[in-house]
């Protein structure tokens, strides 16, 4: 691994716990306005509407939109589906603020401050560059700066998000390793010629669910968390 | 000075001691190579090439170029004036670089340590992005984030460079306060909305030069340096 200058993260799943963050807020609001909601079904239904949204700019048909205003329309549509309507613009511009307050994994604190320590880390993430920038400071996560769709112009995997830390840090990609938790992912950053480590995120999806967490093969590293990572980097 | 969310900052002559740093790194290079030159002239002039070139840029006359480049071009021009031309290729990468490890005015690390934990705190510099980040880390600086030439594709005073944190943060104008020791980088900022904060920096230029460092009447803050713009803002 020598020769690495920066470790660039996936952050929805591989640093914050995104499901049960947006479970707990859910929660918060039926505390708050008295309406019912199965906010498990909801989360997941609102992450899978994530991919289609940004398929539309990925695709072209489409011009560059932050993901804040993704999840916006996402939730528009959801709410009827999930007996929310009642819920007042307040509420809804909350609820959508509510992926901005994502919780990390209990290891990402203590796993960044020592791998940016060490090395320059950066969210290398389709979040827009604020709601990133707003997970890192109430998460006191210690990274040193942040990529995002946002400042790319693009959406994962277009090749030209993989390249952006690259170009902006003026590093070969030979010394940038991506860190995710989806194998996906890092098969297309390693496509661009970036380092890969896989992360083992079993809770990712939930209580009872099986993701793929078994080592990847085509990996530099694997690890099962992020201090696990910043151990196997001498950080 | 309520409602502000986010600082951007200046960076040579407002958070680091660009003409110091240089002098140093030069007299090292002597010691080195025995190669000796009138290092503080030498700063001077290098500096003294900094706006004429990025004017190729903003004219649109050039393509945009990164600062590393354009420092690099003003520093093989500059060799044959001052008498360095036996400097090899592993000293000019080295003395180009040099811009990368300019160490911040004593009060910087604790005055961006405690505005970062009150606010988002930002570079806003012609610099390029890892000649930033490198500062930040080698200085301990503690911005949140760096905006730069590179990252807003081009270079102050054009317009859209001030524009460029608000964009990326998503954050109108006048919560978004530009902190800098030079009248006319603030002048620029407040006329694209921003709030703007004047340090003084009676050192920048070196010892027996008289800058302006009266306080700037039209700035929303004045401050001595950035602990007491800190104090200043509650932070």
């Amino acid at each position: 691994m020598s020769g690495i200058e920066a470790l660039v993260f996936d952050v929805f799943g591989t640093v914050v716990d995104w499901r049960s963050s947006l479970i707990a807020e859910g929660e918060a609001v039926t505390r708050r306005t008295g309406v019912a909601c199965d906010w498990a079904a909801f989360a997941d239904a609102w992450r899978a509407m994530y991919q289609p949204a940004m398929e539309e700019v990925r695709s072209g048909r489409r011009p560059f939109t932050i993901l804040d205003v993704l999840h916006r329309e996402s939730l528009e549509a959801l709410l009827p589906r999930f007996g929310l309507e009642r819920l007042d613009e307040a509420e809804r511009v909350g609820l959508n603020l509510a992926w901005h307050r994502l919780q990390p994994w209990p290891d990402s604190p203590e796993g960044l401050r020592r791998l940016s320590a060490r090395f320059i880390t950066a969210t290398l993430s389709n979040g827009n560059t604020r709601l990133l920038v707003d997970l890192g400071r109430r998460g006191r996560l210690a990274f040193t700066l942040y990529f995002s769709a946002q400042t790319a112009r693009g959406y994962k995997p277009q090749p030209h998000v993989y390249r952006h830390p690259c170009e902006q840090l003026s590093c070969p990609p030979e010394k940038v390793m991506m860190v995710a938790a989806h194998k996906d992912d890092l098969a297309h950053a390693r496509a661009c010629g970036l380092r890969t480590a896989f992360i083992a995120r079993p809770l990712e999806f939930g209580p009872g669910r099986s993701p793929d967490v078994s080592p990847d093969p085509e990996a530099d590293l694997n690890a099962a968390d992020l201090v696990d990572l910043a151990a196997r980097l001498g950080a």
